[in-house]
C-alpha cells in the first residue's frame, strides 16, 4: 500500500524535526534515541489515515500522530525496565544504555511532551485530545499492571486475558485511530466507530501476535520464535490449551512448563504439540478472525464513501495477514 | 493562621474522597497510600488561597490544588527510587513496601491522574491549566536531573544551583498559586505575578531549608539535622562556603568531606564551624530573606485590596520564620 508508505514516510519526517535540543542533556538524549530506533509506527500512520478519511488533511493531525508515538515509546521505555529487557528493536533499551534512574526520568518527561504535543491545537479539540489521551494512558498503566498480575497467578481466565491485551495494547490503537477523527471534527457517533474499530483490529493484532511468536516463519518473524513459550507466558494459546486440551493434557503442558532438563527447541516444540493437538492453535487464529471481523462490522455503520471504507479494511486485511 | 488551617483542612477532606477504589489494586493501592501518608499540604493551600484572593471560592479550586498534591506525591515517589529512599515522613516509601516496578508504574498512573483531575473545568480554563501543568512538570524533571548530574560534578555554580532549586522545587510553587488566579480568571498580569511571587517564595523556601538542615533545631526539624553535610550534598551552603573561603578553607573542607576516620557528630560539627567562619552561614540567611523580600515587592504590583496582599505577605512570613 503506497497510500500507507506516504504517510510512513511524512511521519518521520516530522518526527526527526521533533528532536529535542535542551538542555539538561542527560534527560533528553535518551528521549531522542528512543523515537529514532525505528519500528513500523503504525499507530501514528492510522492517526493520519483517519483524519484523512474524515475529510481533513494529514498534517493538521501531525501532532496528534506523534503525541500517540511519544507515549508509546514512554510506555516502552517503562516496561522494558520493568521486564529487565536489554534490547528493544536490536539495540540497548535506555536503562542498559545509560541506567534505570535515567530510563524512570526520560520516560517521565516523555508522557508529558506527548500531552504538550496537543497544545497547537484549539482548547475544544485540545480537551476532547486529552482527555481521551488520559482515559486510554490509565488503560494501558492498568493493562501493564494486569500482565504483571498475571505472571504470579495460575487461574487467570480467558476473559481476563483478552481485558488485558484490550488495555495494554488495543485501546491505544482505537485511540490513535479516534485522535485522527476528533482533529478531523467527525461526528461524536463516527469517533466511537472508528474507535471501535481500532481497538479490535488492536485485540486481533495481539492474538495474532501471540500466535506468530510459536508459529511464525523463524525467518521472517522479527523475534525469537518461541520466546513466549521459553518464558512460560500465559497467552491465549496457552490458556486456550489448557481450556480444550485434557485433563492429562493439562498435566502434561504443566509438567513441560516447569521441566528444566529439556533443551529449548525440545521445549518448544513439544509445547507447540499441545498447541495443535488441543485444537488451541486453530482456535486462536479463529480469533483472530473473529476480531478482524468485529471491526470490519462496525465499520459499515461509518458516516463515509464506500472508498474509505475500503481503504480502512484493506489496511486491517494487510495487518492480519502479515507472518511478521 | 486559622485561615490556612482552613484550608488544609478543606483540602484534606476533598483528598480523603479521592481515595481510587479501582482495580487492578495493585495499581491503586500504592497511590492511595503515598496520598495519605500526611505531609503540610502547603501546595494545595496555596492554590485554594489564592483562587480566593482573587474572588473565587476555594471550593472551584479544589481539583486544581488536588492536581498540584497528587503530582507532588508522584515526583517522591519516583524521586525515592532514584534516590533508593528507604523512608518518606517516616513510613516506608512505595518502592520498599512495595517494589520497584510497583513504584514507577504507580507513579506514572498518578502523573496521568494529575491530568485527569482538570477535566471538569471547562475547555478554556482546562488547556491554560494543562498548560500550565506541563511546563512545570517538564521543569520538575529538569531540576531532578541537574540534580542527579551535580551528584558528580564538582565545578557546579551558584547560579547553576539556585536554577536547579528553581526548577526542582519553585516552579511548583509558582504553579500551585498560578492555577488558583487561572481557575479564579484573573487577568494574565495578575496570574504572572502571582506565579512570580510563589517562584520566588520556593526559591527562599529551598535555601531555608538548606540552612535548617545544618542549624535547625534538632528537637523541631523533621529530618537528621547534618543530613545534607553527610550526604556530602553541594547545597548553597556548601558552594557559598567554597566561594567566600580562603584557598585552606576550601582544601579543608573539601578534605573533610572525603575523610571516612571521622564520626558523623564529628563531621558535621567541623564542616557546620567552616559554614559559620566563612560567612557563608550567614550568606544565606541573607539569601533566604533576599528571595522573600523580592517575592514580597512583585506583591506591590498585584490588582487586589491591601488586605488580600497582607494575607499573602502573612503566609510568605510564617513560611519563612519557620523553624521545622
Amino acid at each position: 500500500m503506497q497510500q500507507i508508505e506516504a504517510y510512513q514516510k511524512s511521519f518521520i519526517t516530522y518526527l526527526e524535526d521533533f528532536t529535542v535540543h535542551k538542555e539538561p542533556n542527560n534527560l533528553y538524549a535518551p528521549i531522542n534515541y528512543i523515537l529514532n530506533l525505528g519500528g513500523k509506527r503504525l499507530r501514528p500512520v492510522l492517526t493520519l489515515m483517519t483524519s484523512e478519511v474524515f475529510g481533513q488533511t494529514a498534517q493538521k493531525a501531525m501532532d496528534a500522530a506523534l503525541s500517540i508515538e511519544v507515549f508509546h515509546n514512554f510506555s516502552l521505555v517503562h516496561d522494558d525496565i520493568m521486564d529487565d529487557a536489554p534490547l528493544r528493536r536490536g539495540k540497548a533499551t535506555v536503562h542498559e544504555k545509560w541506567d534505570v534512574n535515567t530510563g524512570i526520568l526520560s520516560g517521565d518527561a516523555m508522557l508529558i511532551l506527548a500531552y504538550q504535543l496537543f497544545e497547537n491545537y484549539e482548547p475544544n479539540t485540545f480537551q476532547s485530545l486529552a482527555k481521551l489521551f488520559s482515559k486510554t494512558a490509565l488503560e494501558v498503566c492498568e493493562g501493564q499492571q494486569y500482565d504483571i498480575d498475571f505472571e504470579t497467578r495460575n487461574d487467570v481466565t480467558i476473559p481476563e486475558y483478552l481485558k488485558m491485551i484490550e488495555y495494554k495494547t488495543a485501546v491505544l490503537v482505537g485511540a490513535a485511530m479516534k485522535m485522527g477523527a476528533i482533529v478531523a471534527d467527525a461526528s461524536e457517533n463516527d469517533q466511537n466507530i472508528i474507535y471501535d474499530f481500532g481497538r479490535y483490529l488492536g485485540i486481533a493484532f495481539q492474538l495474532q501476535d501471540d500466535y506468530l511468536d510459536a508459529f511464525g516463519n523463524p525467518e521472517t518473524f522479527g523475534k525469537q520464535v518461541g520466546g513466549d513459550i521459553l518464558e512460560n507466558k500465559k497467552t491465549y494459546l496457552y490458556l486456550k490449551t489448557l481450556e480444550l486440551g485434557t485433563d492429562l493434557d493439562q498435566k502434561e503442558l504443566l509438567s513441560l512448563m516447569d521441566k528444566s532438563e529439556i533443551s529449548n527447541d525440545d521445549k518448544v516444540k513439544a509445547v507447540k504439540l499441545f498447541f495443535e493437538k488441543t485444537g488451541a492453535a486453530n482456535e486462536t487464529q479463529k480469533a483472530v478472525k473473529d476480531y478482524t471481523n468485529k471491526a470490519f462490522t462496525v465499520l459499515e455503520h461509518l458516516n463515509i464513501s464506500e472508498d474509505k471504507k475500503r481503504l480502512l479494511k484493506l489496511f486491517g486485511e494487510q495487518l492480519m495477514n502479515r507472518n511478521v
